[in-house]
């Protein structure tokens, strides 16, 4: 039986500022911090050991790994740094408030931009700023690898093959893996491993900074799942997260 | 040309309480901290870039490589992190304070310690719980490797095998390395590319949290050396840490 445990970063500003975040690199709060460090309590509490982490390149990944294993006493592990764990890339939403997208469009369009497995949302100009294909982290991509705009489906698409090349195998041959990634990042995972179907995806929410275990067989199918610390507070999280696109 | 730059890292605590450290795996201070970001923020503004960032396998190190790359801008350059980077052994020295040692032994037993080239500290007892062979960092070693104490030439006799195999490999494929490392991983380094003899290494001395750049050429002889920022304050701070080892 392997274990494998995945990690949404801890609260970033952007979050507690209610904007469509994507692949902008914000930083953590202070509280992002300590759910990052409330984290690693929880694992090293249970006395989760890992041989390798893997994150993002996104700093509120990054921060909520280096928290989380620094909690655990492991700074030393190896991490391993890929783009393919990026947040769903938010388009031309991305920087915008939530909130007022809501005022504006209505609370029906945002929940498709934030939660439809197909329709993505409108797409960023490639000379937009607030894009990435100037960004200095992505100069070996191809221009066309770095998204203008995603829909679930499309964090899927890139997701599943960074699954099947370096995290399956990793696990297959033993080793123990913790994930600290993002929201949809984590939901394209959970999809795949429960197939979870294109319509069902739409409800599912991952709290922020709460380590979610997975215990899998030998063919990497999932026996159980499940979040780690108060059960409620995880439900409750998840909640909030789901309430994010509300105009009130 | 290429650029290498070496980062001793900020403060510890066990700096700041004047024990010997060794591969006991201390915490930075919060002057260490502010060390590895002023290190970060002159980095940044010479414009200093990287391609992939080194670091042993001590959280002191990690830590200053971690608040350097964040202050850059760089949180998601990939890391490397190896024992063969890690502080001298130091034996069964480790967590003495150094001037109590000064006053037990004399100024010059503890300077031979601190600083002779060949004469290691006294062994520790391989069951001492501050030695590091039940440590699961060094699992995958033969305990052989895990030393129970260094001398300097010790430590240049498993980091030149890791500049030889990995870093000096790197460099000459044109990636630009940082390293954030320790006083004498550090000195090792930089005895081999200076060609400093046995009896010189004895008095040099690297300062926490200063940025030490080597220009070298193609077969990666140092055209020149310096440390970034105000070149006083680096040779203060090499001299505080000279005068650790004193009675008073």
């Amino acid at each position: 039986m392997h274990k494998l445990v995945l990690i949404r970063h801890g609260e970033s500003t952007w979050n507690l500022e209610n904007r469509f975040t994507g692949w902008t690199d914000v930083p953590l709060t202070d509280t992002g911090v300590a759910q990052a460090r409330e984290a690693g309590r929880l694992l090293k509490a249970a006395g989760y050991e890992f041989d390798v982490a893997y994150t993002s390149v996104l700093k509120r990944a990054i921060w909520t790994l280096w928290h989380c294993l620094d909690t655990m006493e492991r700074t030393w592990l190896p991490v391993v740094k890929d783009w393919r764990l990026n947040e769903r890339h938010y388009g031309a939403l991305q920087g915008l408030n939530k909130a007022d997208m809501a005022k504006q469009y209505g609370d029906q369009q945002v929940l498709i931009w934030r939660r439809s497995y197909d329709t993505p949302p409108p797409v960023l100009d490639a000379a937009d700023p607030r894009g990435q294909r100037q960004d200095p982290r992505y100069a070996k991509l191809a221009p066309e690898q770095v998204p203008l705009t995603e829909c679930l489906k499309d964090t899927v698409a890139r997701v599943l093959p960074f699954w099947n090349e370096e995290l399956a195998p990793a696990i297959k041959s033993g080793q123990r893996l913790v994930i600290a990634a993002h929201g949809n990042s984590i939901r394209a995972l959970v999809k795949y491993l429960d197939g979870i179907s294109d319509a069902d995806i739409v409800g599912l929410n991952i709290p922020n900074g709460i380590p979610l275990v997975y215990e899998l067989d030998d063919e990497l199918k999932p026996i159980r799942s499940y979040y780690l610390g108060d059960p409620e507070a995880a439900a409750k999280a998840a909640a909030a997260v789901a309430n994010q696109g509300k105009k009130a």
